[in-house]
């Protein structure tokens, strides 16, 4: 075991006891203080990220990823307004979930607590160094942040702010600290540390969570993986199912809450015309099933792999559905447990639909893209769940919570 | 690949599909027809049990194995009750966890939904066999059930009554499945079986959940380790302390909520002699600290290990903590993260430990026996959860459950 990391999981241990008695006002004191800094010292941020992007662009890294990583003042300025909008989130921790009293006299009180440390594995955006640390240090946590070595310059600076700002502040600045060793192995040693991190979320592509799925020892949320279907039933309203599938496909290609496959029900073969023309209208190529393909000239034939991958791209597999239960099957076949739409004017098949199909989110005439935090209202994101346990969709603060019972007697045994 | 197994998981996986849609009633039909035909055929299973028993004799089992392992017709009667109070437990199918309108007028319900496959992996006990599958049935979830090859005999008859009862009511026999192939290997087969079993459950002792733990690529919840500690404070009323320390002691020394290790406060003397007194009186063996070695005649010597293990039988280690400070220290260390207790007079004490203390349960004046999904008023209970992601402390219907949230619109899009 890497005895670097080893120390950091020790000292973000001791400083979550710590977190986990912060009040409210620590906390939004120390947020309020990590949103100034980074402001005050951008110059430090941007003459960091400067290394980064240059030794980027010597490797030749593609216009999107080196995008991704730049940061520039307005971007700086975004972030710290971001530390700014957490702050003012409602404090998760010490929320009284339930309540009851037992007839021997035991009140019984489920009060939600922090998780304790909450490691991150992401990829190149620096800006996802602030938000997890801000988002982990209001659940009450401490942060172990691996971020991409691709960014490297820019997290380290980014972090050494936080932890003086979290120093100034009164609380321990061990509460966020940055893994930053060279060593591929780290990530599997974060894996394994038990009883150190408690819950470890990677952000990233399919292959980095795959990885982190099926290796980690510690408990994981799966995020991400997004293959939504959009499902137009024999009673959809056109101008409706236009509108929400151009929406779900092209108003955010890469994105996990886009829209991957269209089916349409067989009884409308208008419907499967006027949608793909309006895809193709949109740029948007379509691979289509056989039977799509007979009524649609500019369709490309549909393979396997167009059915079970996310496209994360214009393009959209249409597939003429034989009955709503097909639909369904196919859903259930192919389908990542994200977000599951219909487009429909019949309450049977609304019903039938949001019962039989088992994903984080089922939607009714409305698109893929609103499964996010901000949109369900939560405030803040750290990711969506495709996983059943623990919390699934939108991750907001409560979401990266525990809880603990609180039992309070006057001398009660159990008889 | 065990062929076996894999049909036995897919036919769970299409059960599931069919039990997440059924109905209160239907579930309520099938458990009726389990428990009534766990009695008609009781003959059946006593006969199985009969094969069971005398192997384990033969092999020279001990008594309390024995014990555990034997079936009567009052035992068999005991377990078809306990299916008929699962029948009158409230379903927590479909129950509105909350629902709330955004600006643009989606309405967003988060509703419970069945987990899917549960897996458990238990040991002699037969009636766990039931139990589990029952637990599993009302929470809509199909059961693959690994029970132990000391009670396969029993288990068969069992699981084929209960097979034979869901198909009687019309769902489907395969919701219900042992897994009874000879190879041990099986276990691990089981723990590899993502996106067929979403939870897995092991129940049983240290070593095996410890296994299932740090090897499953399946979710697991895990259970059962209870290294559980009184602490008597400054302020503790003596025969308040005495009742609930000989209460959490000796009333069911073997079970995870059984206290282990007794601290108190330096500044009571006259406590300290009078619990281990009241222990010994009990036939509780005293490992003390130095400090109460000195002050307690009959106590012998504690070793680290006397701290760090679970007895589950009639001895206790006894440390004198210098402040409750001091003590939650000790609990940090030493806690398994199950039920932590202090026995108090002082509010601000009892707010302290409450506070500080980071276990499923921190009680206050009462035993830590009441760690139990019965004595929480759950109605039922499938073990103790000693995590902190999912679901902690005791684990009942609602716990062994998801949630999807169900997105309903007329046609809104993503600005």
């Amino acid at each position: 075991m890497n005895k670097a990391l080893l120390k950091q999981a020790e000292e973000a241990r001791q400083s979550a006891i710590r977190l986990a008695s912060a009040s409210t006002e620590e906390k939004n004191n120390a947020l309020a203080l990590i949103s100034d800094r980074l402001i005050s010292k951008s110059d430090l941020i941007l003459e960091a990220n400067k290394k980064d992007t240059d030794e980027a662009v010597k490797k030749g890294i593609s216009d999107s990823l080196l995008d991704r990583l730049t940061l520039n003042r307005a971007r700086i300025e975004g972030v710290a307004e971001g530390v700014r909008d957490v702050e003012k989130l409602p404090d998760p921790i010490g929320e009284e979930i339930e309540s009851f009293v037992r007839p021997n006299g035991l009140k019984i009180r489920k009060v939600r607590v922090p998780l304790g440390v909450i490691g991150m594995i992401y990829e190149a955006r620096p800006n996802v160094t602030v938000d997890a640390a801000v988002l982990a240090l209001k659940a009450g946590s401490a942060a172990l942040l691996r971020g991409s070595g691709s960014a490297l310059n820019s997290n380290r600076a980014i972090t050494e702010i936080m932890r003086e700002a979290l120093k100034e502040s009164g609380l321990p600045e061990s509460s966020v600290a940055l893994i930053d060793g060279a060593s591929h192995d780290i990530v599997d040693e974060m894996m394994s540390l038990r009883g150190y991190i408690d819950l470890l979320i990677p952000r990233g592509g399919a292959s980095l969570i795959r990885r982190v799925v099926d290796s980690s020892k510690v408990p994981v949320l799966e995020t991400g993986v997004g293959n939504c279907h959009i499902y137009a039933d024999a009673s959809a309203d056109v101008d409706m199912a236009k509108k929400i599938l151009i929406n779900a496909k092209t108003q955010r290609p890469a994105v996990c809450n886009t829209a991957e496959t269209l089916l349409v029900h067989k009884d409308r073969p208008d419907l499967l015309i006027s949608l793909c023309t309006a895809l193709k209208d949109a740029g948007v190529t379509v691979h289509g099933c056989p039977e799509t393909c007979s009524a649609v000239p500019f369709a490309v034939p549909a393979e396997e792999g167009d059915y079970e991958n996310e496209y994360l791209s214009l393009d959209m597999a249409v597939k003429v559905a034989s009955s709503i239960d097909d639909a369904i099957s196919h859903i259930r076949r192919y389908g990542t447990g994200h977000t599951e739409a219909i487009i429909t004017s019949d309450r049977e098949s609304a019903e039938k639909f949001t019962r039989e199909i088992d994903a984080a989110c089922v939607n009714v005439n409305a698109s893929t893209r609103f499964t996010d935090g901000f949109e369900f209202g939560f405030g803040a994101e750290i990711g969506i769940s495709t996983q059943k346990m623990h919390a699934r969709g939108p991750l907001g603060l409560r979401e990266i919570t525990s809880y603990k019972f609180i039992v309070e007697g006057d001398g009660q045994i159990r008889g």
